[in-house]
């Protein structure tokens, strides 16, 4: 099941020539799912080819205008585009306000049924499971409201042993117990332990993003274990006081998280317009925690690999 | 004096990649007037080295979103870098509303002030005067409230002849009433008409903004002799139909408004992502009336060249 990540932009609030503010396009078993929205992600969609069709989910953090003001224009051009199928849209409350507004101005009626799912960052909470995923709000401690979110794969079921299956001769309508991980019964009163059985699946990979934030263990054991964490690091620490003044993260403390939590591997990204390379910022997360990557536009990152 | 138009964007609302939504920066004298504001209109300025800080005076058309989604996020970019001088909004009365929403829920209050004019579509009105401009709306006939912007450089002084003035020894206190046209009225009563002393200055120059509209001659009297009229023109001829069903106008038919209306030339703009060359539209026009050229993104135009 592909499970990956697209960066579609990682600069912060002050625009920089060539960086785009913050978009991520999570492919999950081919379907899409956007993170945020900053202004220009459709452009950013058509540069690298992620098809704006194929998104049935769109999740905010939080209302600065880095992470949502690309989200009207696509919403709108979906609409122009002759979208029928539902959209679902994760946000803070005030974000349906914010669209029905300019909608309302613009006397656009969407031709597609976007369904709104507020979003409440005073505790984790789980906003959507389907057939794929399980996706978990993440309160942070940003300026305003600001949730990350936790995309956990759903654990898919055991694989039967084929030929020790056949050997016993179970009977067909026992194999969806077996792959759920129940034990068999022979006829003859024999209990077959499932591990003789079956094997277990690949173990769920998960990818937490945060966003926006202060470094803050209160969300530490939430995003435990990630195989891919993605966190903000808009400053090197020796803009430590801007990045507290502004309720922000350095890159040493960003890898900290990664150690702190036991994530599998890292990724940086928001990085302030003041740091036109960006090679000391990763850096410094490498010196903390070597397995580092920073969120280049349109790079794909495997979340497990 | 300067009077020039660089062309930030010139797409309609369908994103296109490579092409950016409607924005103009106007320099009159050395001074920035922004003309719409579609999506990714700062990463332009960026782009072709439109300084923003040097934004005075923003004039939106209408609230489709291709003409202002870009404007919160350039208000909040001038803002965190540092503006503190005030800053003249012009559009239609709900813009307000729009911009405020976003900045209440984002918590943000402005360094600087920001002044807003609501433009009213009923008739053409005077929005603007300064030393070097007036500036007057267009109403347009668009599916929304729409208005376009005709920018008139001032009339300038006339210019004395040296020569005459210092042969006839015209004290300096009467200078400024000979530049203003004013006859001259020698101590022994002899009259020396205006005409003799003085020479004309340039014709004052007019630029003609006609954003979203249906060809309509309720506005030609208004732009007539524009030394330079950017009209739309977002389809070719044989979709005329689908120009009409969407309140927009053919390169055809923008070619017959610059004919029409006696303009020196014409510029033309808002293309549908239809067409990936231009060059069809810029023939039709064309075939109309010769002097047309494409609102080319980057290229800087000269009004009255």
């Amino acid at each position: 099941m592909k499970f990956e990540v697209t960066i579609l932009g990682s600069s912060s609030a002050t625009p920089i020539y060539n960086r785009n503010p913050t978009a991520q396009a999570l492919n999950i078993n081919e379907r899409l799912y956007l993170i945020d929205c900053g202004e220009g992600t459709q452009q950013q969609m058509l540069k690298f080819d992620v098809k704006a069709s194929r998104i049935d989910h769109i999740f905010i953090s939080h209302l600065h205008g880095d992470h949502y003001l690309g989200l009207v224009g696509l919403l709108s051009s979906l609409h122009l585009n002759g979208r029928v199928k539902p959209l679902k849209l994760f946000g803070p409350p005030a974000l349906k306000e914010i669209i029905d507004i300019q909608f309302k101005y613009s006397e656009t009626t969407l031709h597609y049924e976007l369904e709104f799912y507020p979003t409440d960052p005073s505790g984790p909470q789980i906003i959507l499971e389907n057939h794929d995923i399980i996706v978990e709000t993440i309160p942070l401690d940003h300026r305003i409201a600001c949730t990350g979110f936790i995309f956990k794969q759903k654990k898919t079921l055991r694989k039967l042993i084929k030929e020790k299956i056949e050997a016993l001769e179970i009977p067909v309508s026992f194999y969806s117990q077996l792959k759920r991980g129940l034990n068999y019964v022979a006829p003859d009163g024999t209990v077959y332990h499932n591990d003789e059985l079956t094997i277990d699946s690949v173990a769920p990979k998960m990818y937490a993003y945060c966003s926006d934030t202060l470094y803050n263990q209160q969300y530490f054991e939430q995003i435990a274990n990630a195989n891919l964490l993605y966190h903000e690091a808009t400053f090197l620490h020796n803009m430590l006081d801007r990045a507290l003044q502004t309720h922000h993260t350095t890159a040493w403390q960003a890898a900290d998280v990664a150690l702190q939590t036991n994530a599998q591997q890292l990724l940086i990204g928001h990085f302030s317009a003041r740091y036109k390379t960006l090679n000391e910022l990763l850096d410094e997360a490498r010196s903390v925690f070597p397995n580092t990557e920073l969120a280049i536009e349109g790079k794909t990152f495997t979340i497990g690999a």
